[in-house]
């Protein structure tokens, strides 16, 4: 493997494990920064292996191959969270600094663990249960109110890490497999939140951390298809319980780089923890148009042990539309119409081949008129994914 | 010469003749558009080649490097003014798109067409002449008065393209040599400026135009250390003025891509063009943060004849501050102190080794107070280069 190329000064290569769009994200701030990236990519043509030079083919799953690339890095992070724990085990005695720590990673990877620490930590969550039978789904539901929410603590089955279930009979296949595998399901009660939020902050080594404003978080059919920031009519209080319960997730656990906490907002002010993911994150996006400091380049100052940047909003409202992949692969005759229909529209695309439901880019659109900047980003990501065509 | 990779979804391949920091800051905006570039770079380690996965090394005064290079580019633009006319000729005759053409390319390179066809559009210049002898030197100086600048039209003699003289004998040298080429000299008079304007803006093919607001630039041992965005009480008049005047040279000139217009501003609100430059320009680095289309997003746009974004300013005042190199080659350990002091420093560096007077990054800084953030701007340069140390 060719060692990535060193810039002069003394600065330093950044590994990251995963050549996905967030490690593609990274590339424009490094290079700002001054900063060598190295990708330990899929594919050659990996979304971020298509902009990074250095970017070697590997497996993340391959403890050699793991660490051979990180031998040539100073500081390795990642782009998703399915290194396996015998890699990052081993990738920490190798004596690579790696952020976040296996310690910390852990609670992004596996929900069970996640849901007793933040318990015992007092963060406000759905009621939850393990579950290794039909009796212990029977009990939770009964207890909780059907339906239920029950999840693949790691991964998922097939694809698939959530189900609702309105009896445990709905989850006869996947207990089956549990009971096979030794390792329980979580089941979560089915909260009736008023909507999703999202609480995006950085910590470094040193433990400084700073946080965005709390953004909404739009989902549809279960992906994120639009970010608000800050969150419209949020309860001030409500934002700085959040922020600090974002916070106090990240110092307790040890967490370095992006977090990002997502939550239900219920009715009343209240919230609980939906997910962490301990990364740049989709409720992020917003930031790199919208924030002094964007996400990317605030990880990576956060994993150097670098003075975090300000996450201070540079507009009133910053919104993020998501492009999904839709029926139509050419995505760049778009750019034509939405860049003559708005100037203003910042379009982020991936490199990657179209998918049904796939996210292959998004949009940010910043300024004062909510309502018309929800519009505005609608429609653009719509048009470039081949949704609307006028 | 390996083909640059494509994205999928129909996205260009935009070729940059030059690697420098021009060329490399164009990766962040590619990545973000989606779009790919390809680089034919001076060395390996040249500035963009650091962060640009396709960076093939070649020269640019070589004919058959610059074909093979453009042959996989669907558009090719520049780095630098320093193509020979040959070469372009070559690459126009081969098909492949450039912008700017050449046509209009050689009022950048050649400082004498340039002054005549400016002062053919009756576009205010400082009163110019042409000379070939000690006694047109002398004839100039007498009219317009001593001492005069001296310019050599194309490139220079010994990395000298400007001169000071106070008579003809200071330029015995510099008219023997162009005499000896049959090339003569440009002469202009020593204009009394206030301060030093600049005119930025994009024209695409098609013959759309935008231009970001007037700008201050502030030179120091003729190399330019400061831009202040826009330049601070500037006659509403004079801006409207000097924004047409770059308006009418980009459309009269066919100017495709980033133009930039250097002006001296005189007393009493009238001004007169300096220099031109067709490429992202130094005086527009602060838009990388400060607007919401920065330089070389726009210069990629306008090449690919895509609608330009908006020039709009994000914020009321951002400065750029250039590093420059000093006695210190170390350049990253500063960042600690730099970030911990202001968080809402934006630092862009090169990726280039430190030579005395290198320009080596520069630095952005936005906000409501203008002497506060000429301060934050100077420190932190000063302090990346090495030329304070609190």
């Amino acid at each position: 493997m060719s060692a990535p190329r060193r810039a002069p000064g003394g600065f330093p290569v950044v590994g990251i494990i995963g050549g996905g769009q967030l490690a593609r994200m990274c590339a424009g701030p490094a290079a700002e920064l001054g900063i060598t990236l190295s990708v330990l990519a899929e594919a050659p043509d990996a979304s971020a292996a298509l902009v990074i030079p250095s970017a070697p083919v590997g497996d993340h799953t391959d403890v050699d191959a793991v660490l051979a690339f990180a031998a040539e890095c100073d500081v390795v992070t990642f782009d998703h969270e399915h290194v396996p724990a015998e890699v990052l085990s081993a990738l920490a005695a190798s004596g690579v600094p790696m952020h976040p720590t296996p310690e910390a990673l852990v609670f992004a990877q596996d929900k069970l663990a996640m849901r007793e620490r933040l318990t015992a930590l007092g963060i406000p969550c759905p009621r939850w249960a393990e579950a290794r039978t039909a009796a212990d789904v029977t009990a939770f539901g009964d207890d909780v109110g059907w339906p239920v929410i029950a999840k693949t603590p790691r991964g998922g089955y097939d694809g698939k890490g959530v189900r609702v279930v309105a009896s445990a009979d709905d989850l006869a296949d996947w207990l089956e497999r549990a009971a096979a595998e030794d390792s329980p399901l979580l089941l979560e009660e089915k909260v009736p939140f008023t909507r999703e939020l999202a609480v995006l902050l950085a910590r470094s080594p040193s433990g400084q951390a700073a946080a965005w404003p709390v953004v909404e978080t739009v989902q549809t059919d279960g992906i994120c298809t639009e970010v608000i920031a800050p969150a419209a009519d949020l309860d001030t209080d409500t934002a700085a319980r959040a922020t600090e319960a974002g916070l106090r997730i990240a110092g307790e656990l040890g967490v370095t780089g992006v977090l990002a906490v997502e939550l239900f907002e219920l009715p009343g002010g209240e919230f609980v923890v939906n997910e962490l993911a301990m990364r740049p994150h989709n409720s992020g996006h917003w930031s790199m148009d919208g924030a002094v400091t964007g996400q990317f380049e605030q990880h990576l100052r956060a994993v150097l042990d670098l003075p975090l940047g300000s996450p201070k909003p540079r507009h009133r409202w910053t919104v993020m539309g998501n492009i999904l992949g839709g029926d139509h692969p050419e995505l760049y005759p778009a750019y034509r119409h939405v860049m003559a229909r708005d100037p203003e529209i910042k379009a982020h695309l991936y490199g990657k081949g179209v998918r049904p439901g796939r996210k292959i880019g998004h949009v940010n659109v910043s300024g004062d008129d909510l309502a018309d900047l929800r519009e505005r980003a609608r429609h653009a990501a719509d048009y470039i994914e081949g949704a609307v065509t006028e």
